[in-house]
């Protein structure tokens, strides 16, 4: 990696999770929060439409709308803004970015998440590094999701997402505000440090990540409709190991199903609201401990 | 309060409350469920448009479409589907119905909250009952709200809202399902027996009831946008006394906004998501604790 010329800050990707949209707001108001001397930072709002609908999206999920399989329709509205999102941010752009940060939050109970797209040695060094100085992060790679190849992030060679819960869309919590915009900070300080060449040699760490893995649907009916719910004693325990035989669905008439898999997983997104019409309940995840030598 | 001939469940009032939409489509599939032998039971979804949509509405919030004054644009989806309810279950409507019960969810900390829209003997009676069979009900009186007049329950002579939370909106959670079911039961069970003439004659009861008085919205830009979110120490505080001073809002630099009212009240449906666009952060009620001698 060397050296970053351009860091492109977006909230709202999603346009109805407003932790991402206000801190874009806030940034925009007060630019010299995430301004810094070795490189230029962009901040955008990833979705205006949706935003201004309060919803996730117009007409397709913008964060998989990269991805030329899925600009079936041209005239949806988030193909056109991804094509002029990459008009503008791309690889051939006008103004390419090398870094995209990008700014989630999730119905589920992620806590504060960092997502990888890829698992290289910068990506690391920076994971390490924010690990060390965010201990409750948790660090969750989404390799083999399409997210490297569909999503706005993919613009970029390089990308974190900041992704925070449980949180209702539509809402705002301050508290997760705060860590979102406390790791969104130290993130632009490595970045910076790193083309000064004073990126912090951190010691040794461990380091978890959770390999994203495949994910598993609701049980529904011939409409399509859920069958069941997340089991009372899974919902919310992401990253918590589940095992083969473990209660996962609940009935409305109170059934159990258990989880059917041979193996254990480490279940994250359980229960996120816009994985419904995605037909995920719950997203695997194997876990990984990596001993990072910096 | 005579005879009650019909009973009027509803779900999906809001296209993105699953809890009740699920719980109808439920005791659609097993009717005797709901039924009851002194009285018939009807099951609708509210708002198929929006349930269809995964939004709380089409054009307008179908719950403030009642009112005559609300429906401005008579080619609205929401006032059509209000005239279309009136003509079926209003007073002069095909079938009639006594009794509406209308189930909700909420993003804000309600836990389990029963909204009477008036307090009159027959609801005190049967809040008294709801309370002694599950103590963890909270009961708000939502008089001078406004509910009265627009809701979809203001078709019925009698009628209650079940509110559950906190849940994000496009979302199921199997405990708050089982405790709406629970509380739906025990309501058609009383409704029963009072038409038998066999309702339990409970002892005397303490009842406290939250009584609706008003609401305070986010500070805002000139956009609209709010400028804070609700302070860490008060999010999920729904039903705690707010005391002048104590910290409300908290702005994205971190500023603190405390509480500028001039007396103690309990604030309800705190940092709901629906809310946002109405111009309320937090509802304030006034606590009473009643004697009911039953």
């Amino acid at each position: 990696m060397g050296t970053i010329h351009r860091v492109l800050i977006v909230g709202g990707t999603h346009g109805n999770e407003l932790t991402g949209v206000y801190a874009v707001r806030h940034y925009q108001a007060l630019p010299e929060l995430v301004r810094r001397s070795s490189f230029e930072t962009v901040t955008i709002l990833g979705n205006p439409g949706a935003i201004a609908a309060g919803r996730r999206y117009i007409d397709q999920d913008l964060n998989r709308s990269f991805d030329p399989q899925n600009q079936v329709d041209p005239s949806s509205y988030e193909v056109q803004r991804a094509e002029a999102l990459r008009a503008q941010f791309g690889p051939s752009g006008a103004t390419p970015v090398d870094v995209v940060l990008d700014l989630h939050s999730t119905t589920a109970n992620a806590g504060v998440m960092v997502i990888l797209d890829q698992v290289d040695s910068f990506t690391l060094a920076l994971a390490t590094h924010l690990s060390r100085r965010h201990p409750d992060i948790r660090f969750y790679s989404s390799q083999g999701s399409g997210r490297g190849q569909d999503s706005l992030r993919s613009l970029a060679p390089h990308r974190l997402g900041i992704e925070v819960g449980p949180i209702a869309h539509g809402t705002l919590q301050a508290d997760l505000f705060q860590k979102t915009a406390a790791i969104l900070q130290t993130t632009l300080d490595y970045l910076d440090s790193h083309n000064q060449g004073t990126a912090a040699a951190d010691l040794p760490t461990d380091l978890t990540i959770y390999h994203y893995s495949g994910s598993l649907d609701y049980p529904r009916d011939a409409d399509g409709h859920p069958l069941a719910m997340i089991h009372p004693h899974r919902q919310g325990q992401d990253y918590a190991p589940l095992a083969p035989g473990d209660p996962l669905f609940l009935t409305f008439s109170g059934m159990v199903i258990p989880y059917a898999g041979r193996a254990i997983t480490y279940p994250v997104f359980i229960n996120e609201a816009a994985y419904y019409e995605k037909g995920i309940a719950l997203c695997l995840t194997q876990k990984e401990q990596l001993s990072i030598n910096a």
